[in-house]
């Protein structure tokens, strides 16, 4: 088995994720990931019921150089059909790509906004989707880059949410943020930067505490690792061993040959990294997404995909190989519909304006994580110094490693929000891998951990279906009446003070 | 008398403040600012118990541009003979000069040290004193100036205080920070953003609600003239008729010559302007520094000097001008110690490095002020238009009108703080005109108002002196309190929850 010498590059997307790991460096495999991103794209943007309008927005909020005043259109989605003046403003904070994809995906805000004649808002995050302020030159060097940051993008929110209350004459509509994945991140930190602005926010499956060493490296792999081994542990067993196979194949070409005619590659692949990062796709993503019903998030799969993988796997006949089970079983996230003839394992198109997470993760979103001896993967561990090595050849710059947690905290968390702060939900899912570097416990009377056991990542935030378990229901109408409350007392406050 | 169609500059600093008018445009009156700021400088710079040291601060923390990576050394002072390891850190949050000055002005933090075993670290604020980022080239225009803003600095507090913590292997202690005036604002805001940062904020004299319509914009100079006419209804009269007279001196040479000889001034002034600036000046300073005490802060004044002066006013001979009334009477706050021989009414030097402020102003600080007929000034109202005009013109960029309510919030400060965040104090004196802008109301049982009816512009963070009142010696005790109930629930929160 080899033993990964290098690091794990993490992408938050949406309701999903994406690791990509390495053999050696340097180690940037954005086709993979926007390959992957590609597919789930094609099933996840449907037509949407909001208006897509276009807000002036500031290049810099934090510097006043004649640069920084660069005006840039910033993409934002609404829906007033329920809304009514002075009624509140949902709005959902978006993450690393298209909003509209986010919107689509998000239907829990459009299921609860009649209940609360709600303004639904979705931002658009700058530097994806269409709302790039260097136009097609944006990704162009750092000099461009330089201004994709959560910082800069909390204080797009906050102006453009300023600006819009204004218009509609509506200041005093209270605004809930709303936001999965890494919008869940920018949701909680919103409310924690920006009080005045958001009266509550509502972060579902935001990994807020994945920084520095606040939760061990080795969670999200074990995370993931645990899913299958509470369903199987022959399965778990068998992933595990399947790496070894794998590269026992030699990488010369009659092997990848083979493989990739096993694999049912639509083209041969290059390298036997391309084979391992596209089942280990399979497996972190079916993770996350291991709904208890049967869902089309990334893709279509059935309820509970980690056991019906590991059913796959489980039942595999006696002589087989175990990486022809592993990809059996692969094949189910990547074919349960049954549309595709064969699989591209090295697509590097990106339908989605996605790639600029990997900027993130080499500046400010430094997320180290390592696979440890337990996990189902090949170990793995974490050098920052080559990780600064590899961000530095790639981009010019070198990430600021502490700079998330200097700027929103998570060290302490419990003792530093236990009397400072109110109006957060974190919702996780614990099936999520994600949900061990988020917020699982109570901090204060309203700074709140919803927990579900058999939930996965964000399953919260997506619209109601006939077939949801008691659960889910149970924890949407929590987090409906939080959310009410917070909005009665924003009332009784401004009558009694004024 | 001439009605000021204009604007008015405000600077705030350290334990004071200048207001600047102008009968026409533009208006920038660095000199005069300037001017008032050496003579202040003269005083109040003795040797300090400070070790000076320099931290390798970056330029920019909210981008990630190759340039933002520059590095420039930020002045700190530090004392450590009070602290021992794992004991509070004091950290006061500098403001718009020289952090020796303002350490030389805040005696509170060394007279409570030894109770607390407290480090003290004063940290100077970007681009004045000597922490200039560009050196010389700093204030060339806004590609340097644009680095220098609130959020910026308070970005650097954060990194510099981690740092620090990291490098005395002390990140358990408890950091309390400290400011007034600007630094006031500065430390409330460093609380409610670095909230893992910093356990709780003395923020003394610090006008958080000077911004957008929070405050009646004629609050400021309404407050000035209250302090005169509480002491003396004649003093107030006088002084609000005294300007039509200065008016009256027409401009010519022969104007200005008499002016000058009556106002002793070291060289004829240029402009009737020169010489209502410099009463001006000196009515709201006396207003700001209207302490109940003998001090000698931004120059040596009796106690209640706003008495003294009408005492001044009120005794004035029959057939005496009002302008000779009010010279003599400004003549008590620039030479209440005698020894001057003349008035340098246009001087220009800066020998705290503090012409910062006017850029802060023209981007950020944005605080409108008007002059109302209640007031004993001349009326004066507030263009925005004009006002960005002029900035433009200065600096060639505009101001962000409402970026600091954006930022930090300000409307309905009461019903946001009520349910969010904890452990500020917002001391003010109400004989300080700045204390109209400030909190001076509770908000919560931890977001608390001290406000001392006789106090005047933070007095409280001045060191003790035998003859202190009552009331200064209980308010100052009650800070104390107040912070040791917040270390000592830092500690049992650490405790509790781990």
């Amino acid at each position: 088995m080899a033993t990964f010498s290098s690091m794990i590059y993490l992408l938050l997307i949406l309701t999903t994720s994406v690791v990509l790991s390495a053999a050696s460096l340097p180690v940037y495999f954005p086709g993979i990931l926007q390959s992957s991103l590609k597919k789930s794209g094609k099933i996840s943007k449907p037509k949407t019921p909001y208006e897509t309008r276009y807000f002036p927005q500031i290049l810099d909020h934090f510097t006043f150089t004649p640069k920084s005043y660069k005006i840039f259109p910033q993409k934002y989605l609404i829906n007033s059909q329920y809304w009514r003046k002075g009624a509140p403003i949902f709005v959902y904070t978006g993450n690393e790509g298209d909003i509209d994809w986010f919107a689509a995906n998000t239907g829990f805000l459009l299921d609860i906004a009649p209940k609360f004649h709600a303004l639904l808002v979705f931002i658009e995050h700058r530097f994806y989707g269409e709302s790039l302020p260097f136009g097609k030159k944006s990704y162009k060097s750092a000099k461009t880059l330089g201004y994709l940051n959560s910082q800069q993008a909390l204080a797009d929110f906050a102006v453009l949410i300023r600006s819009l209350k204004q218009n509609l004459s509506s200041e005093a509509s209270p605004v809930v943020v709303f936001g999965g994945s890494y919008g869940g991140m920018l949701s909680a930190w919103f409310r924690l930067k920006y009080p005045h602005i958001a009266i509550g926010a509502l972060a579902s499956s935001a990994p807020i505490l994945q920084f520095d060493s606040i939760t061990p490296w080795s969670s999200f792999y074990d995370a993931v690792s645990q899913d299958f081994k509470d369903v199987s542990l022959n399965c778990y067993e068998m992933i595990k061993e399947s790496w070894a196979e794998l590269d026992a194949i030699s990488a010369d070409k009659e092997g990848l040959a083979d493989l990739s005619r096993h694999f049912r590659a639509c083209k041969q692949v290059t390298s036997i990294e391309s084979a391992r990062n596209w089942l280990w796709e399979a497996f972190i993503y079916t993770a996350m997404v291991n709904y208890p019903t049967k869902a089309n998030f990334m893709k279509p799969l059935p309820a509970y995909p980690v056991k019906e993988m590991c059913k796959i796997i489980d039942e595999s006949k006696l002589g087989e190989t175990k990486l022809s089970s592993i990809f059996a079983a692969a094949s189910l996230y990547y074919n349960y519909s049954k549309t595709e003839k064969c699989f591209k394992l090295e697509d590097e198109t990106d339908d989605h304006g996605l790639h600029g997470w990997d900027w993130q993760a080499c500046t400010e979103m430094v997320m180290p994580m390592i696979v440890s001896n337990e996990s189902m993967f090949p170990p793995s561990s974490f050098s920052y110094e080559d990780y600064a090595t590899d961000c530095s050849k790639k981009y010019g710059v070198k990430p600021r490693r502490h700079w998330i947690t200097t700027e929103f905290g998570g060290t302490n968390i419990e003792q530093v929000l236990k009397r400072f702060g109110s109006n957060i939900i974190f919702s996780n899912g614990l099936q999520d891998p994600w949900s061990r570097g988020s917020v699982l416990k109570n901090i204060s009377a309203s700074i709140v951990a919803l927990v579900a056991e058999e939930g996965a990542h964000h399953t919260d935030l997506r619209g109601a279906t006939s077939s949801d378990p008691e659960w889910l229901i149970h924890q949407r109408n929590q987090e409906v009446e939080i959310i009410k409350r917070w909005i009665s007392d924003y009332h009784l406050d401004m009558k009694q003070v004024k």
